[in-house]
């Protein structure tokens, strides 16, 4: 493997409420120069998304307005960090908000990134178990409709069109094979 | 399912040479009212992400530097589309800057989104086989790594910390349960 680039020069190229834009002159170990945009995190803090399974087989989607793509998807809970929380917390407490429930088993499955070309973002992948009925009050501007799933059932889930968001699909695959190797 | 939300105001909040980024007043069909920002493609075209299949067991991974995260990432190869090209034509023209060869057999998979609560993007997944040895210059400013990688050991593929994208595992998923459901 090459060595690493080195950043030359980073500047913000513009800044909204949500989103920061970086631009970035890169050299590549060959000597070769480039230019980047990247979009980095407007706050401080990380995002998690949770995986909450009622039973070994279950697991608890939500159908949620989706502002970016402009219709309703089916897929896993999620949500930002708030300021002194762990990701274990941030979780548990998006859970309550979202789906209604707490957690007694919380497991970190794995980080994604998105788009790692562009997008600084990455998300903590929590896996939910042993569930107890608990609902908080989030900032959702509507009731979040929950929809129970068999997780051997992913193909299903996909082929509805309904959930196209990759960081769900990967995180199910992930908790079904996660679920499977585990010792009963 | 509730109705859709209504758009009632869409601005421009700042663009950058990649970036475009909007704000958005939504109605929802309860009355409540809420701004978002979201961010939408800087220029026409779509996104691309290749499954390249060497054999049946075989996928073509590549070792890229990832400007959003600032490190090398193990991945699928990605583009974006030229104007005027469709998704197939501009998956096998990555596959050639990219990895080096071009594919008989193309075949659309599935469509993700990344982050749909703020990213209008989507990302079109084609599995591509029947490859053949052809390379064409692409924009890359380095040479890039090609690692062959057997489809079936996904999760030593994540455990190494280098493929982090959820797009890339997805799409790997996939693949492994459309190759092993396709009939002999």
């Amino acid at each position: 493997m090459a060595d690493k680039p080195i950043i030359l020069n980073k500047t913000t190229v513009a800044k909204s409420r949500l989103f920061h834009i970086e631009a970035l002159d890169i050299q590549f170990s060959n000597g070769v120069q480039r230019s980047f945009e990247r979009l980095t995190r407007g706050r401080p803090g990380g995002a998690v998304l949770i995986v909450p399974m009622l039973d070994d087989d279950t697991v608890l989607l939500i159908r949620e307005y989706s502002a970016g793509v402009h219709r309703y998807e089916l897929g896993l809970p999620k949500g930002k960090t708030d300021p002194g929380e762990t990701f274990l917390e941030a979780a548990n407490r998006e859970l309550k908000e979202e789906v209604g429930y707490g957690a007694n088993k919380l497991h970190h499955l794995s980080s994604f990134s998105l788009a790692p070309s562009y997008l600084e973002h990455m998300t903590e992948i929590i896996l939910a178990e042993d569930l107890y009925a608990e609902k908080l009050d989030g900032d959702e501007p509507e009731e979040l409709e929950v929809v129970p799933w068999k997780l051997s059932e992913i193909n299903a889930l996909i082929a509805t069109g309904e959930c196209t968001e990759a960081r769900s699909i990967a995180a199910l695959f992930m908790a079904l094979e996660y679920l499977k190797a585990r010792p009963l």
